[in-house]
């Protein structure tokens, strides 16, 4: 027994976005049944123009509502130090620890082969581009510590070294250990190997 | 630092919805951004159309699209036994488990004092105007078996026997005991006393 028609579409809609399953869809779309129409109709238009009054930034692939979006639009940021990550999100959790002066390019995910993503289903193009432009003196790799996130970083690595350019730009992978308020006791062995390697002396 | 404006719309409106917090909010908005625009215009036109296309059954405030809702107007169900639910999505779950033949009431919630929910919130006049219509043999209380259910249960029951209504309905409480699957060593002891309590004869 399915949900009437115009319930089972919210439900279906619902069930289609990550991490939410069928009996979740059902509660979310059960509960906007008891919601003002009014705020209904503002979701509906919040849903239906979020691709419309958004743009992707020319230059690093940020979400903006412009040609160029905030960041590499503030003339304060530095155009030489360049952080390279997955997806916009990334991007906000770094300006959000507020403390990175210099801009980004955002790639719109990771190399993946099992899921049939190469380097050019990916912004690299675009940030090799960038690179041969000559402005960056620095590139921070920032995709995620995992299988595919290394793997890009070191494909980006490469591909840079293989340009002839990498004694122009130094490029730097985000430090390895352990998090703010973690406990040693608790952490896995390759977080703390990385930990140790990555050691830096006491001042 | 928050995300632009037609995107934080869009988590805004997800962050409404219960069980979903900050963080799956912006996850799903920011995937939303990669999905095709014509899914995002249907996603969409379900929403806004959810209400607009649905009506509340005249007769046990069940979800529908007419005036009567499909189980009310199927003509084998027997019109005698009424099978009370606080919602919509409960009656899915009897209607999903195939077996009952009679027909429901929507309570549309449980009494809650302490969320200032009381018997005229609900459609509790609505049931008793039923049960004074004398079509009525049985009624099947199927509130959740929590505080707010049980109560809601006993008010019921009270209702209708000061209402002297009470050997013409037989009032009945869905049963108590272990579900389908469950351990009896991670039983918790209220449930094991129930079970104990309506114990029946091997056949």
């Amino acid at each position: 027994m399915r949900s009437i028609r115009p319930v089972q579409k919210v439900i279906d809609a619902f069930e289609a976005l990550p991490g939410v399953g069928p009996k979740s869809a059902a509660r979310l779309a059960y509960y906007l049944l008891n919601v003002p129409q009014e705020k209904l109709t503002k979701f509906a238009d919040a849903l239906d123009n979020l691709k419309k009054d958004t743009k992707l930034c020319k230059l690093c692939f940020n979400v903006g509502e412009e040609d160029f979006c905030p960041v590499c639009q503030d003339s304060t940021r530095s155009k030489t130090q360049v952080c390279v990550v997955e997806n916009s999100l990334d991007l906000l959790a770094f300006e959000r620890a507020d403390g990175y002066k210099g801009v980004y390019h955002v790639l719109g995910g990771v190399i993946n082969p099992l899921a049939n993503i190469g380097p050019d289903d990916l912004r690299i193009p675009q940030l090799m581009a960038r690179v041969k432009a000559g402005e960056i003196k620095e590139l921070i790799i920032a995709t995620n510590p995992n299988m595919e996130g290394e793997a890009t970083a070191m494909y980006l690595t490469m591909k840079i070294k293989d340009m002839g350019l990498s004694n122009e730009i130094k490029i730097t992978r985000i430090g390895r250990g352990l998090p703010t308020g973690a406990d040693v006791e608790y952490a896995d062995g390759q977080t703390l190997m990385r930990a140790l390697e990555s050691r830096s002396e006491m001042s």
